[in-house]
């Protein structure tokens, strides 16, 4: 990717995550970006639809990159998801209640408004159900309670997302960690 | 309420639950209100914000009454629970998959961008928090054990109808629900 191009994909995820697709005008991605207004449609001839589409899947991406890197270093699956949820909360903290998740904004807006873009927010979470469920086979749980417990894990964090930026507070996020990471060791100790 | 005004808020719940606050236009709401534009302006004269303020104090305190109903007509906190959930889904079917939250998809938009419809959407949650754990209460759970519960309940929830509406599938509500239902099961278990 050339710089151009990253830091116009940097400025809308960073857009869209705290302001929605709705409320982000192309004129203020470019001015983030530093970039010549004409560039983004160089790079994008699709305009604003385009970019959002590989925004979601390119911020989809880093945040599953995220999600495996903890898991990496985890010990196993119970640090890694209260691992996960934390530095969350950290995060949160650290941007003054901004940085949540990469697209749940944009999937919320788009559900019943924007099929293509839909449809691109349904690829990243099935690409992060995937990939949580493949993990959690990994770590000795069963084919088919693997993905309950991804879809179950992840649901708590979104949820968990909305509430915390709403009230401020990390207090959402750490008793859904705690939910999570109580999921994980019920699953565990069944499957083993 | 004025028969007028009510449809306004009405329409306006049904817009920014379907669409988001940044999307929907006032000229949009009369519209489908069939209200005259100026009387939008009559019943809040604060525009479009205090009609969003309004909306979402108004479509929060009929979700909280949603709540109460089906949990009086449950004969326990498991069975509520459950049916809560999977009345949720089956709403979501019957509306292709564009009526969940009423506030969700505003509460996101708004929370690094408008300070007073942020704190509308943090009461709305607080008291769904509230109610939520004083109902698990009655039930028998411990007071702090039955907040915990509640916000994981309601992170599920919350976060099971962001995967939903973006996947188009009932699967992440259902998966969701369990998990919660057995969140219930297991704090009855430790509070009995």
């Amino acid at each position: 990717m050339t710089d151009t191009k990253e830091r116009i994909m940097d400025s809308s995820a960073e857009l869209f995550r705290r302001q929605g697709y709705t409320g982000t005008g192309v004129k203020q991605i470019a001015a983030m970006a530093s970039a010549p207004f004409g560039s983004l449609y160089h790079f994008f001839p699709g305009g604003k639809e385009q970019l959002g589409e590989e925004v979601i899947r390119w911020s989809g991406g880093l945040y599953l990159q995220l999600f495996a890197t903890i898991a990496m270093q985890a010990p196993d699956p119970i640090t890694a998801v209260g691992d996960f949820f934390s530095g969350a909360a950290e995060t949160l903290r650290e941007t003054d209640y901004a940085d949540a998740c990469p697209i749940a904004t944009v999937a919320l807006e788009v559900a019943s408004t924007n099929d293509p873009l839909r449809k691109a927010t349904a690829e990243v979470f099935d690409s992060w159900i995937d990939a949580a469920s493949a993990y959690f086979v990994a770590g000795g749980i069963p084919h088919e309670q693997a993905r309950e417990l991804a879809l179950s894990m992840l649901c708590l964090l979104e949820g968990a997302f909305i509430f915390s930026r709403a009230m401020r507070s990390t207090e959402p996020l750490e008793h859904a960690g705690a939910c999570a990471v109580a999921a994980v060791r019920s699953a565990l100790s069944h499957g083993s």
